[in-house]
């Protein structure tokens, strides 16, 4: 049983107001709210435990050392991973991408070797490839979504060249909330000699995940977006892929030795996490992912799914809102326009008075706004908080937009 | 008057107990405590007014923006810079160091081309141009320090030569408390148009910087060691060197427009911030950079040179102990042996049942360590908040360990 009641009692800001209104918070899909325990985990670790991690061999330093070395684990067991080395700790999925990017395709792409990605990426996972494109010849080749937003994995795969070096796709779109059947997309591209990077940044939020099972190479997840603290993240990378790939940052803790002359690095995941690292961060982040495996993530996504289904059947009987994005099986998260009817950017601001928090934008995925024909949407991003009566609240603030805006 | 009693109030875990001793916190040159302001920063902004920043148009959007964007102006005022669009934020030094070595070496360093550097760099200050070396062939050029730890500055600009692109150095060394004369270095590397790098991580934390005055083209912080969150820094870049830098990380915030066959990027310094950053981590920062000016700089440092001398007069009563570093004006930071008695590990251990934390180890200083003819030292690294109590407690330890280890 999910009670609701419970979990939204466990996040200190749901209980405030905007503009005089109980906070309707759907901007889920940019940042995610935070519950006490990440924010206990955060204040106990600097009022009471803190200390450089690694390097030291004094009381403090060995708590805080034990406390960030078994959120390795803890992350490695919410995504599926048998074996947590394969885990690099980070910022986010942007850093995790673009380690990628640097330590692992930057040495290995000749002019003319190509990247696979979907039309619906977020820049976190275009431009790194854009820098590939730009600097040493690399081709991007995309694949398109259907009418509904849906991504056809045979597309993705047939894309697949003998030039192909990479297939790098999100698992669950942050504009559209359709979700990519990456598993087939694995299979196939392994079969071909092709690793795979999921960008799970959206994917990871809403669903179970199960890394080793879904045969990936790379696995992005931000922190802050899991309900953890702002630059918290990692990346899985998969045994051989670390082999191949070179350190990204340079500095401590990632070496063995240094000389005037020399260097040599640590075994991985260490080669791939260079200075002092996030340690509250991480702690926090720990924190959240157990938070969220205590409520269940079938349990989180069942009860997102329901919201879904209530915000479409909802925001369906707008007939002057168009919603971008109705693929089977979609996660809750709502990009729409209003008929001729406004700039999204002032139906965000109209929201918010009525305490209704949106995003309006681009979303940092241009190429699929101009798949889609606009510059801008609205975006309702729902959470594992969020009540049918706020998806209520949305549909209510919406009616008082067009009457406004008509 | 520095009210040393009322500062240590301000840092919770300074009260706290470790093997039942009270904790003497001397691993400050690792990472330094949190004062409350930056504990209460931290929670209040998760607690009461957390969303993502820059693209959002609500009301916890706009107030985590605003409070986000106003700490570029506090690390401007900080560190004496005029114009705070030259301030890129990012997780600390070694990220800092390293978007230099990427965005502006990468693309200008052909084979045979020098990096001058000294011999008492953090691998942070070393690793990156390793990298160089080992990629595109760079050279190191290392300068020693004397006897005593001290720089000559001469030195340094002696071994700028004409195929030296960038000198990159420690304003003050985290394992002999040495400062460098990075100004007049500066100043002689500008005539000669040889861009410098200071590695400000130490300095930052322990004088007063005006780097306008300094006259340095990049200049790293991390937050960590500011006393403010894990995860936190920035670098100052000067204008015509950011005019010449390309992007380190590509993502969402550091783009102006991507398509599927193009890319544009934002304007400097969001040009070298991808991504959702570390909005929290920043917005403590804020706040513990606004605690040390509040102290002020100057009774800062004046309240360390005090300990230090103090410390000095203590440690050299010790014929047994080995002290590291003696350059004139030093700071605060004591690294040290005990006469064949006992590996440092084993020295911080003792000093840790007696509460008292130091760190042993490298330091990240492999080549100092290497000069120094020894593998490890043990390092008392003193902060703002220390007292000459602290100085008698480490010695009272010391002592214990010269008559169980002699």
């Amino acid at each position: 049983m999910y009670d609701i009641a419970k979990v939204r009692a466990e996040f200190p800001i749901l209980g405030r107001e905007v503009n005089g209104k109980p906070l309707v918070y759907l901007d889920n899909g940019a940042s995610a709210q935070k519950p006490q325990v990440v924010i206990d985990a955060v204040t106990r670790a600097y009022g009471e435990e803190y200390a450089n991690v690694h390097r030291g061999l004094h009381t403090l330093s060995n708590i805080a050392t034990e406390k960030y070395e078994a959120v390795r684990g803890v992350i490695a067991r919410f995504l599926g991973v048998a074996d947590e080395r394969q885990i690099v700790l980070n910022s986010g999925a942007t850093e995790g991408i673009n380690m990628v990017a640097y330590g692992w395709a930057m040495p290995r792409f000749e002019p003319g070797d190509e990247v696979v990605l979907s039309v619906m990426e977020h820049h976190a996972n275009i431009v790194p490839w854009h820098f590939l494109r730009e600097r040493q010849g690399a081709v991007l080749k995309w694949v398109d979504v259907d009418a509904t937003g849906a991504l056809d994995s045979q597309a993705v795969i047939d894309a697949i060249g003998p030039r192909t070096k990479l297939v790098a796709i999100t698992q669950l779109s942050n504009v559209l909330g359709t979700r990519v059947d990456v598993r087939a997309i694995c299979a196939a591209a392994r079969e071909r000699g092709v690793p795979v990077l999921v960008d799970g940044s959206q994917g990871a939020v809403h669903m179970p995940v199960d890394v080793d099972e879904m045969g990936c190479d790379f696995y992005a997840i931000t922190g802050h977006k899991l309900y953890g603290p702002s630059g918290s993240g990692a990346i899985y990378v998969r045994r051989e892929r670390m082999a191949e790939m070179r350190p990204f940052m340079g500095g401590g803790d990632m070496i063995r030795e240094v000389s005037r002359d020399a260097v040599s690095y640590n075994d991985p995941p260490m080669k791939f996490e260079a200075g002092t690292p996030g340690i509250v961060q991480a702690i926090g982040l720990g924190a959240a992912l157990e938070y969220m495996m205590g409520l269940g993530m079938e349990n989180i996504a069942a009860h997102e799914d329901r919201l879904r289904d209530y915000a479409l059947s909802r925001l369906g009987g707008l007939n002057w809102l168009q919603l971008q994005g109705t693929a089977p099986d979609k996660a809750a998260i709502f990009s729409f326009t209003l008929d001729g009817a406004g700039h999204p950017h002032d139906i965000s601001t109209i929201l918010d008075k009525k305490g209704v928090a949106v995003r309006a934008g681009h979303h940092c995925a241009q190429p699929l706004m101009e798949h889609l024909g606009v510059t801008a949407t609205c975006r309702a991003s729902f959470g594992l908080y969020n009540t049918e009566a706020e998806v209520d609240a949305l549909v209510d603030a919406l009616e008082l937009c067009h009457d406004l805006l008509a």
